[in-house]
């Protein structure tokens, strides 16, 4: 009853603000003070992002799994790392990530420095022993050496923090503008089909948008400040909660300890939904249209009707953004041998 | 006695040849009568080649174990497939694959359309089930309709065929001219250092270059015809063979079962080969000096002074040619859902 209350007052106070709320995708990101992006940097950054010497056995980059040439991420329901473990859950999309104030499912990184530094030593990732045998690794490239110098002056250091700003500063640069809804919110009422439109007035209407909100649709730097968090389910007791174990990974409450943090997750980016499958924290639900059904259900209550799903699921198709052409990075070489282990 | 015999008289005929032996790199590739490269074709096999739900599980794509933006090849002993497993042999570069007669360390495709066929369905490579289970993944990428359409026409069948085909038009345009040895055969002299070009004599002298000769320095098309198969160890009984193994795999004898054939394998090419750590087929010799050392003492009983390694380490060197740059491909996706199982 209580969560009911919370919700409406909540969604009345949306309803008010849906003018504000849903915003077209900014065409600059915010840049930290301490890592202004350069050329040099941002190239330096999509090297290391694609080299897969930077995991334990050669065989996993960061693109593996946040693969840039499609959704951002794997398209798999959990992540899959060295020795194929798999694990915990789904890749979150790279695209966009620039917009996120918090990282990682469960916000446990406050920026993309820091969130590019724990998949290197993830056992079940990239697998490195520790940050030393990443550096390890790249200062027996030779060409790194010159990157690094190139992307942080001649006396540049080759360290993890200054690993973590290159990469950091490439994903900044991945970004997918001009979606059929930013164009419709910059005033083309004809880039968005009739069941798109519907869609939008009734996400609005029913209270999605009360988190998904904000350039990013996640909320984040628009109401609900830094880290969005939300519990899911936010009503716990559908048929959902068993049938695709969404209370078995305890989220947000891993970092915390705090009760209150149980299952809750940061809201997700609504940008690209419809080229993320699977969804969801484990990567249980395969469909949008599924996830749309069990997002109504479990936070907000509501059984939505199949034309209602339909119109939903053609706004989520309108947030699908522009990809930018990439040039493939050449990773440095080290002529005579070679840096990674045998399995 | 006789393979020493045989040797001789084909270091003869290579000395009087040698200036024919050693060739820049063409700028054309050999292209099928049936398989036309076309920019559409290409398109498509750049898109197939980068994509990882061609594999069982959504984790392996043809560039996981033939890299493009490194070596062609993964510099990892073997080749890793779906689940972490691994293969039995390492991965060849696909770089200036194109000029190969025969693809495979065994020679066992006579194609780069047969090969492409292969990884899919080696159940420690790509894992895919059968073709049939490749060509229905493809077939539910909507995206993937249309490049097939656009390469093969409106009436284009979406098969293992075409899908082959595309592959290899893409890869026969990965060729790397102008490495320093390519500019020294057309004239410019200062194009290698005076240790290269000392190494480069000393190859021909010492009589590598009875095998690793012609375009790619494979052999193939030149003197050897299709399919330049050699033994190696063609002297048995060095050190060598037990400390890198190299007798286990019995090479080509698995195609043919003719017993001629045991331990005999394509002669691989020298373009690049400074790049390509680990060596030989099973990848067990990780640096290119002491690659350089087991290949004079066991297929010419050379016993190589370390300078003579220096040289013909610097002309191998020279050999590293210029890579193209390319486009990243961007992976046709099907909105609101995914088609990779669950590991």
């Amino acid at each position: 009853m209580y969560l009911g209350k919370v919700l409406s007052i909540s969604a009345l106070l949306m309803m008010s603000l849906s003018a504000l709320a849903l915003n077209a995708l900014p065409t600059k990101v915010p840049v930290p003070a301490d890592n202004l992006q350069t050329p040099a940097k941002i190239e330096l950054g999509k090297i290391l992002y694609f080299d897969p010497r930077l995991s334990q056995d050669g065989t996993i980059s960061c693109n593996s799994c946040h693969n840039i040439m499609a959704d951002g991420a794997d398209g798999r329901p959990v992540g899959v790392g060295v020795q194929g473990q798999r694990g915990g859950r789904g890749s979150p999309t790279v695209w966009n990530s620039a917009f996120n104030t918090v990282q990682f499912w469960d916000g446990r990184a406050a920026s993309l420095e820091e969130q590019a530094k724990g998949p290197l030593t993830n056992p079940v990732e990239m697998g490195m022993k520790d940050h030393d045998m990443v550096i390890g690794r790249i200062k027996l490239i030779p060409g790194y050496v010159t990157l690094f110098q190139k992307a942080f002056g001649k006396k540049a250091e080759i360290n993890i923090d200054n690993t973590a700003k290159a990469i950091a500063s490439f994903e900044r640069t991945l970004i997918t503008p001009n979606s059929p809804f930013d164009k419709y919110k910059r005033g083309n009422k004809k880039a968005m089909t009739a069941s798109a439109v519907k869609g939008m007035k009734l996400v609005e209407e029913i209270g999605c948008t009360s988190c998904h909100v904000g350039d990013n649709f996640n909320g984040e730097g628009f109401k609900m400040g830094e880290g969005n968090y939300q519990p899911f389910p936010q009503i716990p007791g559908s048929k959902y909660d068993k049938q695709y174990e969404i209370t078995k990974d305890l989220g947000r409450f891993d970092v915390t300890k705090d009760p209150e943090d149980k299952n809750k997750w940061r809201v997700p980016t609504w940008r690209n939904v419809a080229l993320t499958a699977p969804y969801f924290h484990n990567g249980k639900v395969r469909t949008l249209d599924e996830a749309v059904r069990v997002m109504a259900k479990a936070q907000l209550d509501v059984d939505l009707k199949e034309d209602q799903v339909t119109d939903i699921v053609a706004f989520l198709n309108a947030l699908t953004g522009e990809f930018p052409k990439i040039a493939m990075p050449r990773l440095p070489m080290t002529p005579g041998t070679t840096h990674t282990p045998d399995p």
